[in-house]
Order: C-alpha cells, then sequence, then structure tokens
C-alpha cells in the first residue's frame, strides 16, 4: 500500500523568535531535514511540504536540499486544517497520509511505521499518535468516551474547560488518514469548516476533522506512545532546550546500551559528534563537546568539560577539567584541575596534574607534569619530569617563542625556562632556576645565589616589623 | 463587587521547625508579607490574617508592617474550618470572600483574580483552586463523580483509602466563597460541626464545609491550576527548598522570556537580587548571589560561582570561576579557575586566567594575568601583564602592604613582589626575580645569579642518587 | 498469625548482564541480602527462595550467608506463576504468604507488614503492592472497573493495548496471599494455567492467578504505596543507577530529617557510609564518598568531591574542592580550589586556599597556606605560615623524601624547599629562595641575589626586541 507524506511547515514561529520554525536547527540538525530524513526512513512517499510564512526561504532550502519534496503553498495561514486541505488539492492518490508538523522535528521511522500499521490494520479513517504529558503543557487534549475509553475528540488547550485541562493525554500532531476518506470529507465539508470557523473566529485545526468523521460513522483512534521525547513540539526557547536535553538522552541511552556507564544520566551532555568507546565510565557533570572521541575503557570522573579531543584508551580524566583540542594516547592521567588547550598532544603514559595548563604543545611518553605549572609552545620529550611551579615564558612581551625539553630530563620546582629555549636530552635543572640560554645534553644547569642563613633573624625580623606576632 | 481576604495563619509549623509559618523568610521574603502583597495585588480589600500559634510575634510583625490587616484571634487552635468560623464572626458583610493559607506564599494577584471572576461568573457558593501533583504527596484529594466528573468533596490524605489516594488533583487550600453562604452555613452549622469532629478526634477541616454545600444543594466547583509552582506549601525543609526552587524557576522563566539563554534552566540559581541583561548565556550549573548585576552580552560559561558581583557588558565568564564582590568593566575574560575575592575592580578589557587568584586589588584597562597568579592588595597599571607564577608578597607575618604597578609593565614569570613595593610605568622585571625595592619608571630590574653548567652533571647526579633512573 | 515470605530469585537477569539479579550488588548491598533483612524484619519466617538461573551461585551464597533460608529449585524457568507454583508443593502450611522479586530489592519491613495487615484485616485472598509511575515504564497495568474503581487483573506491559497504556498505576510484583486460598487454586488450577500459557507461546505470569480468583469470587486488591522509591525493580543498567539514586535519596532524606540543611538534595550525593553530624551544611553538586565522617555544623558549600574524609566540627569546606583521605581537626578552612591527597592531617584551625595541594603530610595548629602551593610529604608545626607559590620539593628523580617545617615559621613566596630538609621553629625563609639545607630555629634564610635595576631597561629591551611594543 502507497503512503504519502505531509508535512505543515507554513506556520509562523512568533514565540520563538528564530524565524520559520522548519528552518530552525538543533543539536542534530534543521528540523526540516530531520523530520524529511525519518519519512523517507519509513518508506513514505511522495512527500509534500506545506510552506507559507518565509516560504522563499523554506522553498528555497527544499528545492536544494531536497529535490524530491512537492511544495504545497498555503497562501493565508488560516490553521493546520487549512493547510491539509490546501494539499489535498494537489495531492496525487494514494492509499494513506501521514500529516506531520515543522516544528516537531525528532519522530523516527518506526514510530511513523507502528502509527500507519495500527491504521491500516484496524482500518481506520484515522489514527493520530498520543503521548501522556504531566508537566503544564499547551498540547490538545484527547478526550476519551468515559464508559467506553475511546476517542471522541481533541480539544485545543485555549478552547479546555477545567475539566478537560485535567487530562495528561494528548495530542502530538502527528495524524495517519486513509487518504480517499480524508479527501472526500474536505471535498465535502472543507468550505463549510472555514466558514465556521472564521465566524467563531478560530483557526481551522485539523483535529476538527475528528468530529466529522464522527457524525459520519468513520472510525478513528489514538495511538499511545510512550516515549513523549519523540514528539516534543517547539514553540519556544524552553521548547528547544527540552528538545536538544532530548536528543542528549538518546544519545546518552544509546551509549548505554553499548556498556558505558554513566553515574548519572541526566547530568552527562554529549554532542551529537562525539563518539564514546567500550567500558567508558563516565561520572556526573560532565560535558563533552564538539568533535570528540573517548575511547576504550576511559573514565571521565566528573565535574569536567572536554571540547574537540581524543582521549585514548585507558586514560583517566580526573575531576575539574577543561579540556579543549587535546589529542591523548593511551593510559594518560589528567587532572584533577587541569586545563588543555588546543593543539596539544600527550602521547602514551602523559600524567598531567593539577594546577597545570598545558597550551600548544606536545608531551612524549611518559611526561609528567603534576603540579602548578605552565607549558605553553612546548614540546617536552619522554619521560622528562616538569617540577612543580615549572613555567615556561614562552612571551617576551613581543612575540610567543618555543620551549623544547629532550627525553628524561628532570626541570625542578619554580624554574623559569625563558623561551626561546632548548633543553637537550638527560639535562637536570636545580629547582628555582631561571634559564635563559640552551642547555646540552647531559648537563645540570642551575641558578642559584649563596644561601644566607641570619641565626638571629626571626627575632631581628619581628623587631623590625614591631614587636613579635 | 467586594472581595475580602482572609490569611489563616494561626497554625504551628512543628515539622518545619521555624517557628509560626506565616513569619519564615524564603528567598524573596517572608510568606505572610508576600501574600498580603498579592492580595493587595488582585484588589481584595479588607484582609483579614488569623492568628494564633505564636500570636504575639505574627501580631507586632502585622502592626508594625501591615497597619492596613484586622487581626483575628483563634483561641484554640482546632482546625482551618474553625479559623474561618473564628473570622466570620468579625468580618464585615462584602459579596465574597478569598480564604487562603499562611503557608502557602506564591499565589499571585492573577490567579486570586482568575479564581474570583470564575466564582462570579458561575455564581457558585465556592470553588477552590486545585492542581495536580504527580509526585507523593500530603494534599487533600479532589474527589469527582465519575460520570458528571463534577467534584463532591476534598478529602483529606490521611483520611483517603487506597483509591482516592491513586487521585493526582489535590486542593490547593485557596478558596473563594461567596460571602453570605459561607456565614448562614457557618452560622447554622458551624457548632455542629465542630462537635462532630471532637467526637471524632477529628480537626475541623474548612474543606468539611462542601460537604454540607453539597447537602443543601449549594454549587461549588474546583478551577484546575497548571501551575502547581504557585500553591506549593510549606510544612518541611523539604517543602521551604521546593519553594525557593520555584522562585528560582520564576525568575529564569522571567529573564528568558527577555531572551536570555540558558543552557540548562534546571542547573542555574539567581538570587532574588540579580540582574540579567540582554543577549546573556548562562551555562550549566551557574549559581549567582548577593545583589549582581550582569550587563548585556555577558557569557557565563558554566560550574562558576559568583557573588555580588558587576560584570561589564561583552564579559566572558569562562568555566569553574569562583567570584566574589567583582566590579568588572566590559569585555573582559576571566578564567577558567579563576578565583576572585572582594573589593576588585577590573577595567575594560581585562584578562585573568587560570589557576590566578586576585583580591582586593584594581587592575586597570587590558591588565593581563593569565596563569598560576596572586594578586592581593595591589593595583595594576593599563595595559600591564603579570607573567604566569608572579606573586604579590602583601603579607609579611605582621601585617599587608599594597603593590603598586604602572603601565605597561611587563613582569616575568614566578617574580615575587615584596610588598610595600611600587613599580613605575614602563617596568620590566626578569623572570625569577624577587623584587623588595621600588621600580622606577623605565627601568628594568632583575635578580638573578648567574647560570652555571655542569657538563657532566646528569651522570654526575644519578650516581651521587645511587645510579642512573 | 503466620507469615512465610517467598523470594523469586530464579529469573535470568539478561539485559543487565551482572549475572542473575539477586546477587547483584547496589550501593547499599547484594539485593537478596537487602530482600532477606527486611523480611525477617517484619517477622516473616519462613522464608523460601525459588532458585534457578545461575542457582548454585544463589545456593551456595543463601547456604554461606543465610543458613534460615529455604531454598526451592525451579528447574524449568517458566514465569513467575510456575516458580509460586513449584515453591507451594514444598512449603509447610502458614496462614499468609508475602511473595517478592529478587531484583526489587528495596521493600522496606513496615510496608510489608501493611501488606500483610491490609490483607488480613480484609480477609482477602489476595492483596498485592501497587504504585503510581509516571515516566514510561514497563510494569504491569493495574486494571480497575471504571464504575467501582476496584481491581480486575493486572496486565503485563507487553499484552496491553494503547488504552491500558494509559493507566499509571501499576504492580510492584510484591503480593500477600492467603495460603490455603493461594495453595488450592495452584492445585486446582496450575497445569491448567500451565498448558494454556504454554499453547499460547506465554510465560506462566503470577497475576494470572487474579483471573481465577475473580471467577471463583475470590476477594483481592492492591493496596497504593505512595513511595515508589522502595519498589524500583532493577532489569537494565539505568535501573540500577535509579534504584541507586533512590538509596541516595533516602540517605539524604535521613540527614534532612535530623536537621541537615541541604542546598538541593537532587545534586548532593552521600555514600552509604557517610556520617553527617548535627548542623552540617552542603550545597549543590557535593559529592561524599567511602568512609567519610562530617562533624557538627560543618558547611561544604558546593562543587566539591570527597572520600574518605573526617571533617571536624565547625569546619567550612569552600567551593570546588577535591580532597581524598583527609582527616581534618575543627574550625578548618578549605578551598575554593583546593587539593588533597590521601594520609594528609589538618589540626584545627589550619587554612588551606585556592590552588594548593596538600599529599600525605600533616598541618598542625593553625597553620596556613592559602595560594598556588605544593606540600607533599611534609610536616608543618602550629602557627606557621606557607606562603603563594611555596613548593615542597619531595621527589630528587628517584625518591620521596620528607620535609619537616617547624612552629611559627614563615616560609615566603616561590619558595623551594629541597627535601629532605628540616627547618626548625621560628625560621623565617626569604621570597623566591630556594632551600636545599636544614635551617636552625630562630634563623632566617634567604637564597637571593642582587637586584639590579638597568635604568633604560625598558626602552633597550624593546629596541632588542624590535621595536617598542
Amino acid at each position: 500500500m502507497s503512503t504519502a507524506g505531509l508535512v505543515l511547515a507554513a506556520g509562523h514561529g512568533s514565540r520563538l523568535k528564530r524565524g520559520t520554525k522548519a528552518l530552525v536547527e538543533c543539536d542534530e540538525g534543521i528540523f526540516i531535514d530531520l523530520i524529511l530524513a525519518s519519512l523517507r526512513g519509513a518508506n513514505i512517499s511522495p512527500i509534500y511540504v506545506v510552506v507559507g510564512f518565509e516560504r522563499e526561504k523554506v522553498e528555497e532550502h527544499l528545492i536544494t536540499n531536497h529535490s524530491d519534496v512537492k511544495i504545497v503553498v498555503q497562501e493565508e495561514l488560516l490553521g493546520t486544517g487549512h493547510a491539509v486541505w490546501c494539499a489535498l488539492k494537489q495531492m496525487e492518490k494514494c492509499d494513506h497520509v501521514v500529516v506531520c508538523l515543522g516544528d516537531v522535528p525528532l519522530v523516527t521511522p518506526a514510530s511513523f511505521g507502528k502509527l500507519i500499521r495500527y491504521t491500516q490494520k484496524r482500518d481506520l479513517t484515522a489514527c493520530f499518535a498520543s503521548m501522556l504529558v504531566f508537566e503544564k503543557n499547551y498540547y490538545g487534549r484527547v478526550v476519551r468516551d468515559s464508559f467506553t475509553n475511546s476517542v471522541t475528540s481533541i480539544v485545543e488547550f485555549k478552547h479546555c474547560d477545567s475539566k478537560q485541562l485535567l487530562i495528561r493525554e494528548v495530542s502530538t500532531g502527528v495524524f495517519c488518514f486513509k487518504f480517499s476518506d480524508l479527501k472526500s470529507v474536505f471535498d465535502e465539508y472543507g468550505e463549510y469548516l472555514l466558514n465556521q470557523c472564521r465566524e467563531q473566529g478560530l483557526e481551522m485545526y485539523l483535529p476538527l476533522v475528528l468530529d466529522i468523521f464522527a457524525t459520519k460513522g468513520m472510525l478513528f483512534d489514538a495511538l499511545l506512545f510512550e516515549d513523549s521525547d519523540e514528539f516534543i513540539g517547539v514553540n519556544t526557547e524552553e521548547d528547544l532546550i527540552a528538545l536538544n536535553k532530548a536528543l542528549n538522552r538518546r544519545r546518552v541511552k544509546k551509549y548505554m546500551g553499548k556498556g558505558v556507564k554513566f553515574f548519572d544520566p541526566n547530568l552527562v551532555w554529549l554532542s551529537s559528534k562525539t563518539e564514546l568507546g567500550e567500558g567508558v565510565e563516565i561520572g556526573t557533570d560532565v560535558q563533552i563537546w564538539g568533535e570528540s572521541v573517548i575511547k576504550n575503557g576511559v573514565k571521565i570522573l566528573g565535574y569536567s568539560y572536554l571540547k574537540d579531543c581524543q582521549i585514548g584508551s585507558g586514560s583517566t580524566i580526573q575531576h575539574f577539567c577543561h579540556l579543549e583540542g587535546l589529542v591523548c594516547g593511551e593510559n594518560c592521567i589528567i587532572g584533577p584541575f587541569a586545563r588543555v588547550r588546543p593543539n596539544t598532544t600527550f602521547e602514551e603514559g602523559v600524567r598531567v596534574g593539577n594546577f597545570v595548563e598545558v597550551k600548544n604543545s606536545a608531551l612524549a611518553k611518559s611526561v609528567k607534569s603534576n603540579h602548578l605549572s605552565y607549558i605553553g609552545d612546548a614540546s617536552v620529550g619522554e619521560n622528562s619530569n616538569i617540577g612543580a611551579g615549572v613555567i615556561t615564558c614562552n612571551f617576551d612581551g613581543f612575540k610567543k617563542h618555543r620551549t623544547i625539553i629532550g627525553k628524561n630530563c628532570l626541570v625542578g620546582a619554580n624554574v623559569n625556562l625563558v623561551a626561546p629555549l632548548e633543553l637537550g636530552d638527560n639535562v637536570i635543572v636545580g629547582a628555582g632556576s631561571t634559564v635563559s640560554k640552551s642547555v646540552p645534553s647531559g648537563s645540570l644547569a642551575v641558578e642559584r645565589a649563596k644561601l644566607r642563613m641570619i641565626c638571629d633573624g626571626f627575632r631581628a625580623y619581628w623587631e623590625k616589623k614591631g614587636g613579635l606576632r
């Protein structure tokens, strides 16, 4: 049996203030692109899109990106029922038609399929997807007969009385119709319905057609979908946030299904381009943005922000890390309180610890920099140990310079390496030294004055300051 | 038509352990003050308050702050119905009376108005505000006739059977009555009701009056309010937390309506005195406390705590910042991992980066301090650059001293500036120097010993330590 | 009256991928241990456990740890009804039997008791615990007669039609039966039921027995439990996370009841072995793990991670702290941005501030280390002040050494203390010094070169660099 698709994308999105809603972008793409992909995924064809508000923009987008789609123009924006009527005048004959909304972009092909099959199997004139929403919401309420429990109508939120507002089953706006029934009803009653709505100052909502079906004894039903995330409709910024959170939940669930362990799935944010490997563990308040790849067995313990990072297998990101543009090898240990800036690479087994900043640098295998350091515009060779408080003085007030540190070096605490500078392999720099010349391999460099001890210095100091504390 | 207000504030707040609930303080004020302001906002007058538990305190508060309010004393605390009865004996004649509770402080004037109009329009004897609560709760359940769906009674939580507990529509405790009906019913049945309750060991709840209305054929109804936040009642610390969260949500929503972008509105905390400008963007886990002003276009990226801060237009607060008492100009970039303590000012274009602490200091235009520094009791002139690891040694063990740094200075890495100290304009201090005298403008100061290089030092060092590692 | 217990622990836990579910461990123990403890707590005896999947493991666990329990083997895993039937063949006569599930581990003794009493008081053949679940869920729906509101059956999730899916009241799987009725029905209909299920390719679910009760006119009912946390069943990793969150909520609520103040109870994590004293205050995003003891009046302001810590009365943990294995005395102030590693003790009144790391060290009374320091393998005597940027150079590239600092010392900024090293009491070390020898008590030690000032240095520097910036 043939099933056509009809996307209602003519309405304006005034409360959202982002132009026509079909072209709004969420974390995983532009609404209309997502909808069309899903309809195609359910083998729904041909697909018609009703345009109206900002129609040139939508048409241009469709023509450029979706040449298979047929465009229907709704000249006057008189409501969803009117939009369907406009389309019916142009549509070719088919068995069923799925009607969906340009601001409800997350419906899956599986759900479209389920709705179609349900409609076909029961030979219904119409079936719509319903869902349960327990928070305050503005969806149309599904009114059911209290005896038979069968659907009698959909009442738009603003026309609900206090008792109808109690109803938690709402319409998602996604319908499947038997094409011939829908067409014959609109052919016969379209004009009448429009006039009636005009008289009462109402929009010509699509659900009103159910009332005609009812009087004509045509069968219709609601099919409840338990996953209301799929049917989020976007009218406000809040809705858009909710939609993006739903997408994030989907991604998190996908990875949970693959065995990734999340401490609290509600407090994790994964970008659409994040990839997580097997056995990954992620704590609370972790955000992974951009194009990040987190390989097998990585642990990200919590309170951390990553963007455009590749983290190698078996590495651990301890708490409170801020990492951008890091390419990190296997079995590294980073943080807590580490900050890495773009264009940085860590080879296998690197350790970067607390209050350490690394920027535009390459740390070779097993390099350690565990405390309170700034490593900028540097390369550090295998196995070198950067002491606490070490600073690469990369900026001379004029431009940035590089620091090159060889293998197996030991750079003492609070050392300043004034770039441009090269330490060879096997170099030791004594604590507290400021080094502004390159140091050849194998050398020990130290800049230090003589230590003076003033025996009675403590008493003298306090006397000078005005008395013992 | 005249509408009086009646606030029931006589009950004790035993589970909350904060004294009488009418005087409990939430983030936006004292309960009774909020309630009275809202009643006045709905043009409800005169207002009566029933006092009982800790009545002297409440009376004193009312006399001092709300001289327009009429006080009713409930001598014995026999329940909300009894409280209303006590009040009716003193109240002047009016058309309607709104009854509300001293521990339900967030009802808006608009909702009071809606309830009154609904009651008047339908000429009801009584109407109460109902709401839907899906979590576990202790509110009275609204029982409706299963055929007509009309309200038959309110059953107190502790008297509900297992089937009534299933009901999710609950009474908020806010009623509107036709005064004459209410008075005549209490005149006639008050004594009877009280005796009956006493016999059964029950409190004389106000909703019991609905049963009398029912037997007498007087009409009443529930009006459903979708925003249950307004009707939060406070019995426990948990409820008070929920109330403050609701207030926070209100503030967040207010700013969303004004175009502020929140990444996740549930993970943001704004104090009642926080002001956010246009185009502000706020990430997750951001708390803004005290009297803070966040100007147009500021971005606060996430995981940050601000208290009593003014952040100038176009500035960015990167992740993991802890800022208190900062007055910050335009286009500054702060963090990540920055900590600012009170009495600090940043002029336009300042940058304070990771692991930097600034306290009681003034940083002039375009000052940069990007890494691992402590700037305390200092002033830094325009355009100066504070290197990584720089410490203002403001404490001599005895008292604090100031450091004054001029314009256009370049202070090298790991420099110690021993206060009291002044660097003139255009001063350069070499990395690793400890400076304990003032440095005149234009000078370069450096404290550094000769760098010694020991050619074979690496081998010698390891031999001394007991062998190459 | 005698009440036996029957735990159904034969099913396999395929989706959870952690072996048989009865042996799965949550934050407060192994499921079957929790269940058995609760049944015993409700004086339910004897207790039978039906084993099947991985039965050797379960049997071994029971024999080792629960010798009082009687084991029933379900040879073929044909469903919960079949499991009960198997058990009935071995059970001794009793008045009632409580049936519960091996993957529903949090039911309290009080709830078991309530269910038993309800069943007895109404002389029911069966009563089961129901709950309300508003999110998407896979529990069996409780179908009630729309007129009388009495329970007619439980429909398994996968057999629900679209209308039954709307039902929010679900079965928890916990039943109380009159033993004689249950036994007689299974004696008579067990074989019939099993055959019917086999024919239809269904599992022999326990709730099917209700249909037989119904046809025979035996009374049964559902008892609604408002706290659905108790009845969480674990089928997936998500469920296990939800269960652990529920346990955490229980712990948080317990402490709220004892007067601990939480800013947001949903954003706090307490391990099962954490103890909180009176008057403790805990902000958002605080995690307390391991065996931690937080004494009276401690404030933990927010965004902090603690593991295995003891925090003394009156101490404050400021924001962004990462503390492991700290034993801290009274009235200490720690953070923000402090990191403490294991084997560290702070005596009374210690202050450790921002960007300070302390590891394996003992800080005596009133020691201060407020900024940007690393204190590792050290002991610091009473009243000593560690300046900003101070590093204990505990690692010589070969092994770790200790630093001992006496009482009342003043260690200047950016000082390096090269361990092994001892500073006596009353020692002052000048800022910027590197000290590699021990310093006797009362001495002032300083390592510093002569400060050179080059008058025209600023101009000369920029000329060398290629021009004034």
